[in-house]
């Protein structure tokens, strides 16, 4: 399963973490302005804006995990499963604008320069289910996209499109958005500081160890209890503003529900593990990533490449550690 | 507060995180053989096993965190506050060996080749509370100290010196070490497998998602609950036994108790974070860390230093991310 | 709040307990054939299936709580505050039936056999929020309608009434009844039989205690935890199925999620208590219930009453404790 | 298992459950003041306080699971299995008072007016093993020892008689006092008043049901959990001081950990249930009971017998369901 979170210094940042239990081969994207987009039902669009994000690329389409454009606007699939229901397509000639589920991340970041703009256009889409081609069926996924000002929860749902506002900014999978949200009121009591003793004033009740204040914050790697854990991380978080500072804290923020290899078996000795972490400068375009066997931190930066180019830029992941000795 | 855990694949690993609110200055510290260790009440010991380790040096005297000595024994020490109580130096003739709490560290690592000695030595030893100097009072600690093949724990209390064994091979702080261990009798259900209907035949509950078997896991970052995160993690921890699957899989397990900025606030404005997890290979004598705002893991190898020196070798910690740029 | 339960062993019981912080003077009210009930919009009925259940008598109108027909029908409204939202009156000829939201209960016992004919009641109703009086506004409420086949939930919420099945067959508040039985996964490892150890195989935990199995189950008195606590109980109850074995046991279902004075503080001084439980041998028309001050099981008959009568037989609550005395 | 709590109002209240599969036949049984107790090793007691409890007779002797003497001291053993070590017979001529195990009760309550005074009997006593009868072994107990002023836990343990504080006046079983009071610093938020959002200011989150300050309160049977539920259920417990209203409270208090048949499975279809619950008037000398088929509080009156009297008096307790009809 995976998380996404944003955060917000002097920058605004957006990631995630990519829980499975194996890679299709992940490689940080660039697609520019004149990379004429193939849109299955909507034709192609010949210049946009430009994005950078996690993709696995076929025939040399970016199937994005997740990406930010050049205008600031992040965006996110994840899992949903059994929640995910797409529409079929809508061939009337007033018709909405039919997008294809592995089409939305491109549809979104070419054209919108912000999450109201993102709302818009939602406004006039729908999505289908038509897959991006039979061996890779239709992911069932909802979204997260967030600017600097706002961030929204999209889920397509048997009843139609849901547009939610997300003031956590954070997702994970199940259940829908708005239970997870709803969730959070049994946590509401918990606290960084150290607890009150509100059991009885009679009793001579002590706090025995710091970080006793978020005492019932679930621990466990299901969808539910990491978006609990890690919207109390994100909301608490404090850091410097400087670069280094905003992206060292919010590997943290990730970091808090890390899946480590083992503690999820989802078929016997097959294991979900976070395969990468990602922290997008969205201010800047530069794109931030980790993975499960390469704790440095390593980056690719949007403005490096020619934006007005015609063609995919692709870096494929540096995977194992990379050791600094020092002596 | 603090987090220790051992680890074996082909080799023997052993590590810590350090919480706190600000760092003393800590070093990686090798002392080599012939370092003149002064004891305050057991002489001077002239040559002894080489050890390497994070420590704060004041006036040449490696006052260590954590450390792992020549022959694979690894030991830290931990916050115990509020039930640490250490003893009053025995001045009889025939009495017990009296060591400073200060000088627990070298005074075992110094002299022993395996857990087995470290018992032994403790049977004839006197814990005391003499502090380092009047700038550095006695800190209350119990300590974790493990081999390849076991772990103890030993923990200074009000009626003695405990020595328990660590079947978890792990520690954090509060309560003692018992109480922690009795407390996981209460997550013995929990599993790294999808949960099974046990709540009513009749209802048709399922997983929503992955991971719910270890729903009940707590996430918050007190001591008992770090102690129960982390023992699991380690318990179902998997990985390849080659030295750098070792390692990430290492920093991964410490990292699911990893203290986020803002998430544990000790005083007004000030928070607890983890200020360096580290990580030895005790076979091969390769300390590994990583700090707060460093995601690289930097390393340190005690056998490219002059073990047969006389004088410490020190590492100052490497912080501020080190990015690695792909354009 | 309130919680309400279904059992089943050779009749069919149906109760709940009310808890409140005060009474408006309820009584065990039974409502013969001929009573005739004033419908708001739907005229006078003249005659119908008798019933028994707790009400409030207003103005010779029984305000019910719950209720059970002389069919076997169960009927309880419960606290809904929040998410209960009542429908303009359909003023269309050939419009649905307006049933104010007060009139419910009387509208389905009245005339349904089963619950298969309350859902086609339903079907055909429009559910509107017009007052008793000005003393009485409309309640927040949803239902929970049960024979010895099925129990269904109803849920007027902001887009329409909801019927849902209730394979659980109990109901307490908020949040809604989908969003409960989902939560209930979050419980499916729960067993009344002891834990068995998937922690770790290497690691010798064990139950020090009978009745761990449980452990996750909340004891708290929201709506929540209430919902998961007493579909627990209910779900693993066993007993004897004769009369007293029956509601012996009916009465230890619903005392799991008893409310103490004290523990609900709803306002300064002011406490939610269990006010009374009831439980109903729906197939015999037997209202048995006890007080919070009043522990002794008292009972109504509805067949020694009347039946073709025309007033309502009504019976004050006894409460204070009925002790008997051995000696 | 089983729980035991005190509450004091104008009188001082004991009370207790005894949770078991199956009961020995057990009766409120009142030992006059001249009936001679024959102790193993100390001799008979002529004449002594006159004490009423719930006892199995053995061959005449009252065998006490819970008593409270006419000097209101109420003392109750509970189940204390893998935990409670007796010593071997102190055979020195000046030695400790040797008692046997199921002595206890009759040995402090026919001597001790006071709690004062148990500390001062128990500080001579050696609390010993040997068993009633071939038929009858040694169990393995734990005692609360109270008066209206104080009360204690006395637990025989490997390293010797534990005399503990008990400051909030309830017992249950595994794991030892100590600990238990310890796990109640993890509840130290719980609070009967609705929680306020420490989770984060910028979130709106709100207690969307009553009796949200105790969440985290756990509701399962097992000794720990009654623990913690009876603990906030006494400690935060309201009632007027009338006899009537204070037993009621207190059977609430009690009911709030009451074992329902079905949710705790002992072996393949045997399930632990509360047989009987108590709460005995310590000042005024009435023991009051229900039982799990019997909701109606039955009492039996200390000083409606000959309290000079020589022999046994015995109710067996009432069983089955006393239903008040009121039509």
């Amino acid at each position: 399963m995976c998380t996404a979170a944003t955060y917000k210094t002097k920058d605004f940042y957006f990631g995630r973490t990519l829980d499975y239990e194996f890679s299709y081969g992940d490689e940080v994207t660039v697609t520019p302005r004149n990379y004429k987009i193939p849109f299955r039902y909507m034709g192609e669009m010949e210049s946009h804006y430009a994005m950078i994000g996690m993709a696995y690329v076929a025939e040399d389409y970016p199937l994005y995990y997740d990406a930010v454009n050049e205008k600031g606007v992040g965006m996110a699939g994840l899992n949903f499963v059994g929640n995910a229901v797409y529409q079929e397509v809508d061939e009337a000639e007033d018709g909405k604008e039919n997008v294809c589920q592995y089409e939305l991340i491109p549809w979104i970041l070419s054209q919108c320069a912000s999450v109201r703009e993102v709302r818009e256009l939602l406004s006039r889409m729908n999505l289908v289910g038509t897959p991006f081609s039979e061996q890779l069926p239709a992911a069932q996924l909802h979204w997260i996209i967030a600017d600097e000002k706002e961030a929204i929860t999209v889920e397509p749902m048997k009843d139609g499109l849901k547009v939610h506002e997300n003031p956590v900014g954070v997702l994970t999978n199940n259940p829908p958005f708005e239970q997870q949200m709803f969730q959070l009121n049994n946590y509401m009591h918990l606290s960084p500081r150290q607890p009150e003793n509100h059991f009885s004033e009679k009793l001579n009740l002590t706090a025995y160890s710091r970080g006793m204040g978020a005492m019932g914050l679930p621990g466990d790697l299901s969808s539910a209890s990491r978006f609990a854990k890690v919207a109390f991380t994100k909301m608490n978080a404090k850091s410097g503003d400087s670069e280094l500072e905003s992206i060292s804290q919010f590997f943290h923020i990730l970091g808090s529900v890390d899946q480590q290899r083992g503690c999820c078996e989802v078929a016997d000795g097959k294991y979900e593990i976070t395969l990468y972490t990602s922290c997008c400068n969205a201010s800047k375009g530069i794109y931030y990533y980790t993975t499960y066997e390469n704790h440095q931190i390593t980056a690719v930066d949007l403005y490096r490449e020619e934006l007005d180019g015609t063609k995919l830029f692709r870096y494929p992941l540096i995977t194992g550690e990379q050791i600094r000795w020092q002596n």
